[in-house]
């Protein structure tokens, strides 16, 4: 049992909770908790740390889980130091970072690709939230920028709840050449902006759909706004001049999935 | 100016910031910054805070505004004192927290009702972001749960944009009798729920409409979901089990924005 809170698999592990550049170089990232343990792809986790209490405990779903991994008995403290959560639940583990392609992501025979393209998110809730609804919406991938929060970044982990271990993510070198890419796919691109002169739900998404997602303060920068096929807006009454990013993401997505199984219903 | 930390308007700030007893007893509620306060209305603010340095800065609109209010200068460090942000924007106010009946929202003879009726909502970023996109779904008014977490805590009004100003909300003291009154007036009560036999897009929302959320947690009680005309299902792709209260309340309200404007323009 390790018990010092100065070993170093101790140390790495905080770094790999706080840094996402050891994250980057070690290719590893670090969930917590019983309910993402569980969900967790077995072949993905390189080791897991429970406390001794676990172990005692009649849980036995999550006693099968860890036979079927490398886990090692941590002290509370040592848990406690490892943990990015107030109230660490015991358990803790290690697991690969998977790789996505693009190419992946706008190849698929058997969908038509729905993909979120987020530049600058900078608010780890809101990339966790976009996660989880665009699971639940049906998107099919994820692109970053390079500016954009860590997918690995442990609160964007937690707001996932769970979906970072299903969803396809890829952080690409170049958002230009991404969107490219996906264009020369067939892929049409939109962006919501103020300035679009047709409502998000007056468009077409049954077809090969992606969608531009700005930064929370700022939006898309003009630049990457430009690269669109077409402005949509999103309707705002009142005085509100702008919705939440994940907000206007989640109404995007799903109009598309509003579409895509009406669709399918008329089939 | 002040420049007591210890002052006794200090403390009762403070107190208003901290407390969501102290702000009910009072009516009184705090806001920071620029945005908000040029936002505000000018009826509503009782006092306002201001560094020096904003005095002496060359924002006349900031300044032509607390002309028109009892303005106090206050030293820097007082400022941060009675701030909740980390990283205060030099002016504060104190605002008479207004006063909305139930009976307002539900007896609207030019606008259809379009209610959220909030259940035990504890995360303020949620409820400020409801506020937020309530106003630009075109929401009428919000009922609140009396265990809701509070709609002048410092997070709801950030949160909020400024739709705080603007959006009609009544905390009631009986979830129950408020959603009788509601059914009374032949508006309809839906109920996101997962045992709901159809989609929340396959229900038509153009006459008067109330939505119930739930808890982040929990959801909704059974007891109140009970009590609702319908359950109302929010299709979720993949292994999505429940979506955030906020990313729920969004696609319910502006569900029926898009149906209500969809009807305005066949008129």
């Amino acid at each position: 049992m390790i018990s010092s809170t100065s070993n170093k698999k101790i140390t790495e592990i905080t770094e790999l909770q706080n840094k996402s550049k050891a994250r980057r170089e070690k290719g590893l990232y670090i969930i917590e908790g019983r309910k993402l343990f569980l969900e967790a792809p077995v072949d993905d986790i390189v080791e897991a740390y429970v406390e001794e209490r676990i172990w005692d405990s009649p849980d036995t779903v999550l006693k099968d889980k860890l036979k079927k991994v490398k886990a090692e008995s941590v002290s509370t403290e040592v848990m406690k130091k490892m943990c990015d959560t107030k109230t660490p639940q015991g358990i803790l583990a290690v697991l690969k970072t998977p790789k996505y392609a693009l190419e992946d992501m706008i190849k698929n025979e058997n969908v038509k690709p729905l993909l979120l393209i987020i530049e600058e998110l900078q608010d780890p809730g809101n990339l966790g939230t976009l996660l989880r609804t665009g699971e639940g919406a049906g998107v099919t991938g994820i692109i970053l920028s390079p500016g954009t929060v860590d997918i690995y970044n442990p609160k964007v982990i937690r707001g996932s709840m769970g979906s970072i271990f299903r969803m396809p993510v890829c952080q690409v070198d170049n958002l230009d050449s991404a969107i490219n890419r996906i264009k020369s796919e067939g892929i049409k691109v939109y962006a919501a902006h103020l300035k679009g002169e047709k409502f998000h739900d007056e468009f077409d998404y049954a077809t090969g759909t992606a969608f531009l997602i700005g930064n929370e303060g700022n939006g898309l920068t003009q630049h990457t706004a430009d690269q669109a096929d077409c402005y949509v807006r999103i309707p705002m009454e009142g005085k509100v001049e702008s919705l939440n990013a994940a907000i206007a993401g989640t109404l995007l997505i799903y109009e598309a999935n509003r579409q895509r199984r009406r669709e399918s219903e008329r089939k």
